[in-house]
This record gives C-alpha cells, structure tokens and sequence, in this order.
C-alpha cells in the first residue's frame, strides 16, 4: 500500500484539497469558494474537506500518513495558528487551523506558510531537488520567502523565520508597511514597482513628449508589467524603475548567499512566471557583488512547478 | 573522570592553547607568540601545543574528549581548512588545519572562525545560555556573525554562513571591499566608522571654529572611539556619523529578526566592550523597526563573557 497525504491550500478566493503521493501526484482534488464572510465558515470547509477524503480512502484502500494545510500570511508553526493572513476572510486571524481539525482526524496535522510550501515542493519535486542549502523567494503582489538549512526548513522561534520581503536594502529608502524602510518589497514586488513608478511620475517634468503619452495611457492602473513593457519601449522612467527593481533584488539575494551560504536561489511567483527575462537579468547582476567565495557557486534557477504547486507543496510538509 | 577539551585560539599576534571542561574552566593554558614568516611554522606551534597538552593530561589521568580550533576569517569548516585570514602571517590561505594535526592526535578535531566560537560560548554558558535561536554580532575592527537556529550552528553549504558584517543596509552606500554597496560593516564597524567621519570632513566646510579644532587634534588617526567622544561633546559630524552607525546596525539587526526570528541577539567586540551605551541606544532604535510579532520578542544584550572567551569557545566545539 502506497503512502498519501491530504493537502489543503486556502486562498482568499478558494481553498483547494487533494490527496496527494510522494511524488506530488493527485488522485483527488477539490475546490470550492472561500466563504469571507466568517473564519467558521472557513473553518468549516476544510473540516468537510477532512472528512470527504477520509470516507474516499477508506472505499479505496490506500493509506493516509498526515494532513498539511498551507496558507498565505504570517504562521505559528509550533502551534499549528494563523496569525494573520488574507483580508479577504472577516475576522481572519488567530486562526487555530490544527487544533479545530483534530476534532476530525487522528491524523498529524502541519500547517505552513505557503511560501514554505511552495519551498518544500521545489526541494522535494522541483528545480531545487536534494539541495541541502537552498533560498526560495516568490516575486508577486508581495515577497515571501522560504529556506532549507542543511537540509531542515528554516522556520526560528515560532515559524516567523525567512521574511526574506521584508529585508531591507535600503536604510533611507521608501517605507514599508511592515515599519521599516527600503525592503526588498517597497523596490522589486509588484505593488512595489508600481508604487515606485507612480512616485518618479508625480516628481518628473522633463520627458519627452513620446513617453509622457507611453505613461498616460495608464496612469491611474500602473502594474509592474507595464513598466517592464515600457522599459522595452525605451521609457526613462520605466527603465529606471525596473533597474533599480533588480538591483535591490540582485542586493536582497546577495544578503542571502552572505547569510546562508547556500548552493542555489530560487524565483517564482507572477513576476517571474510573467517574465522569465528577469532570473538572467538579476543573475547577472548578484555575480559581480560580494563575496566571491560564496555567491560564485550560487545557481540562479525559475521555479519548475505548475500551477498545483500550492496544494502540492501543502502536502508533501508529512515528508519533510 | 570528568571530560576535556583542548581549545586553541589562533590570532595574528598570539596563539593560545588551553584544556578546558564543559563548565568552561581552564585547567592549563600556554600562549605563544603567533610566527609570522610562513603557514608551516604556525602549524608547528599548533602540533606542538597539542602534544604537550597529550603528555600533560597522561600524568593527570584525565580523559580529552577532542580538540577545538578558532581562527579569523573564512573558514571551510566541513574540510577542516582556513580559507583566509589575517594578514599577519605570510601566506595564510588555504590551510588545512585538522589533517595537519590528525598527524599528532586521535581526538576529533573541529574548525570554526572566531565569531561562530564565540556564539558557541555565548549559548553554552554566556548571555545567551540556551537561547536555541540566537543572533550573535562582534563588532570590532570588522563585523562578524554567528547564528544558533534551532538548537545548531548555522553553517551553510560548506561553513560560510552568517557573514552578517556583509549585509548591505543602503545598496547606494559606500564602496566595501567584499565588492558590494553599503554592509553594516561599512557604517558600523570600527574602521567604517573612522572612514566615514574621514569622509564627511573632507566634505564639509560649514563647521563652527570650535568643532573644526577639536576635529584637528585628530585628524590622521580617526578611531571609532574618538567619535563617539566628539558626539558626547555635541559636535555635528561627529553626531551624524555615530546616528548613521546605530541606525544602520538596528537596519542590519532588524533584516537578521526578519529572517531568523531569533528571541535573542548578543552584541560583542570592542566597539561594545568599549561602549556598552551603545547596546540600549541600537535596542531603542531596533524596536521602532519591522513587525511587530518577530521584533517585540527579541531581546538585545551585551556579551557577558570575558577575555578567554575566544579560547573557550574553540573548546567547547567538542560539545556543540
Ligand atoms: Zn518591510
Ligand atoms: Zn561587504
């Protein structure tokens, strides 16, 4: 009998279930709507989700090892709680995941960030395979990341560690949400540049007529895709903007392989997946900074998972 | 019979050797000039305080459990070989310290770089006794790291982890000679702190008479510690340039709370044994910073240990 695990996945506008092998293959998914209006409900839906899967297997014969729930936000480990995370759920916080589901399993019950996840997915399954000494950042609205130490997940006191977002390159630079100033999120996600391009707009009244019509088509909804588009187009500011993007991220990672000394990074996440120009680009730039030593044997790689990777991920933690 | 451990400390002046118990109490100690003509010379005095150290203990009836090593700078520590250290000795690179003395003894031997000796003692039987997630800074004429997560020493793919002196707080800052921008050792050390009030005086010719003669009593041989002298005298640059240095340390500090999630951060070197002010006034800065749940927790303390503490952390390896 083949070993399975449940994984569950919640986002803030669905939460997918699976049962899920070693090798990441799903024999059963689910998905339904994030109910937002209460953390009950939720709650409620994963409970459903424990018991389907485990009335499934019992028909089919085959084993659960475990159960993992991953999810955005910052987690409490240890004790299995979500702290905080999406704001799309009323009340979403102090969510005591594993306690209330032991309610309906004898089962061990992990549950992660999903940056953790997606980095124990690339270790176990993905580009990262076997390497004992790894950093995973996801580029997206924000930036999250995820180490493995000699071969264990980085996780400190309570589960906090590797807020690799919220690093700053920058003590002078724009501030951040989180208290701080210049993070690697407040320069290279995507709310970051394109908050970064709407303040070099707003302080800029020397462009060219050309660009000044680029930038108008768009002033109000400025995505980071546009200012990678308009760098292609030549755009000043675009391009000042996106460069100084890869450079606080070429200096985030440089302040990883200085920390860490790991043997390869890896970048996923929509940035990423929307532009895989960017791991060339930034790769290029971490290997003229610092010491060598240490980020010259540094592989550079784009995540290698598909879209179940959350839900994968979520699973695999029983095998790690 | 109680065990013991040979520690020895190799500096660019001196060597010194002790036999050391798990308490940290150092039943003998011998200290020899460090040769600075070659590598074989060094390694000689080495092999020689370990045969001594065998024959002394054979009359003692004591029982050694293994040997400790602590040296400068990089440090291959998985081979056992000093990568680069100090200037002092002619041809010091890429030395390999425990084949060398395996020729002299059966014990275990273990090599580690001065800072992660120094954490070791600090969580054995310092500040920091059993703090299982710690962050260890020596500030001296350089800065060092060394990171206790979960229990381990952080170590990395082959020994380089936790070059923390080599984290940029300002990717616009000054040159370092790693090859980046701006690392805490560049505003914070004792020779970037020298360096940068250097600058700021070449920079400036708005000063008050007063502040420019206290300023060229100095001039050629700027210390850290003459800064923060002018600072308590209220002269401006002085001030800025000592402001600049905490708040880059609390940035520094803040980034390694981010991604260790540490409840503990030891502060040691000169500049701290010199200025122990300087532990609450980076303390009252750090807690301004970050998030909240991984900032508030974190307690900031001064090294509580003594001058030895470099030859008893090499020895207490054998335990770690
Ligand atoms: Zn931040
Ligand atoms: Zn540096």
């Amino acid at each position: 009998m083949r070993d399975y695990s449940i994984g569950i996945d919640i986002g803030g506008t669905k939460i997918a279930g699976a049962i899920v092998d070693r090798q990441g293959n799903i024999i059963h998914k689910r998905i339904c709507e994030t109910p937002s209006e209460s953390k009950e409900r939720v709650l409620q839906v994963l409970a459903n989700l424990v018991i389907e899967f485990h009335q499934l297997v019992e028909k089919e014969n085959i084993r659960l090892v475990g159960i993992g729930v991953g999810s955005a936000g910052q987690i409490n480990f240890n004790e299995g709680i979500i702290l905080s995370g999406t704001d799309n759920i009323h009340g979403w916080y102090h969510v005591e995941v594993c306690d209330y589901l032991k309610q309906f399993t004898t089962l061990p019950i992990f549950l992660d960030n999903d940056v953790n996840t997606f980095t124990i997915a690339e270790y176990q399954l993905g580009s990262a395979r076997g390497i004992e000494n790894l950093v995973c950042l996801t580029l997206g609205t924000g930036i999250g990341g995820g180490v493995i130490a000699e071969g264990s997940m980085l996780r400190g006191e309570w589960g906090g560690a590797a807020e690799l977002g919220h690093m700053s390159v920058n003590m002078y630079g724009p501030s951040c949400n989180c208290g701080s100033r210049g993070c690697l999120e407040t320069y290279a996600s995507g709310t970051g540049i394109a908050n970064r391009m709407r303040e070099r707009l707003q302080n800029n009244d020397s462009l060219a007529d050309w660009e000044v019509a680029l930038y108008r088509k768009n002033q109000r909804s400025i995505t980071s895709k546009d200012v990678f588009e308009w760098k292609e187009l030549g755009a000043s500011i675009a391009t000042e903007v996106a460069e100084e993007a890869l450079q606080a991220l070429a200096y985030g990672m440089m302040n990883m392989i200085h920390t860490f000394n790991p043997t390869a990074i890896i970048l996923g996440g929509g940035l990423i997946d929307g532009n895989r120009d960017l791991v060339p680009a930034v790769q290029k730039r971490v290997s003229k900074l610092g010491m060598a030593s240490l980020v010259q044997p540094v592989t550079i790689r784009s995540s290698s998972l598909g879209e179940d990777t959350g839900l994968i991920g979520a699973a695999l933690q029983v095998w790690m």
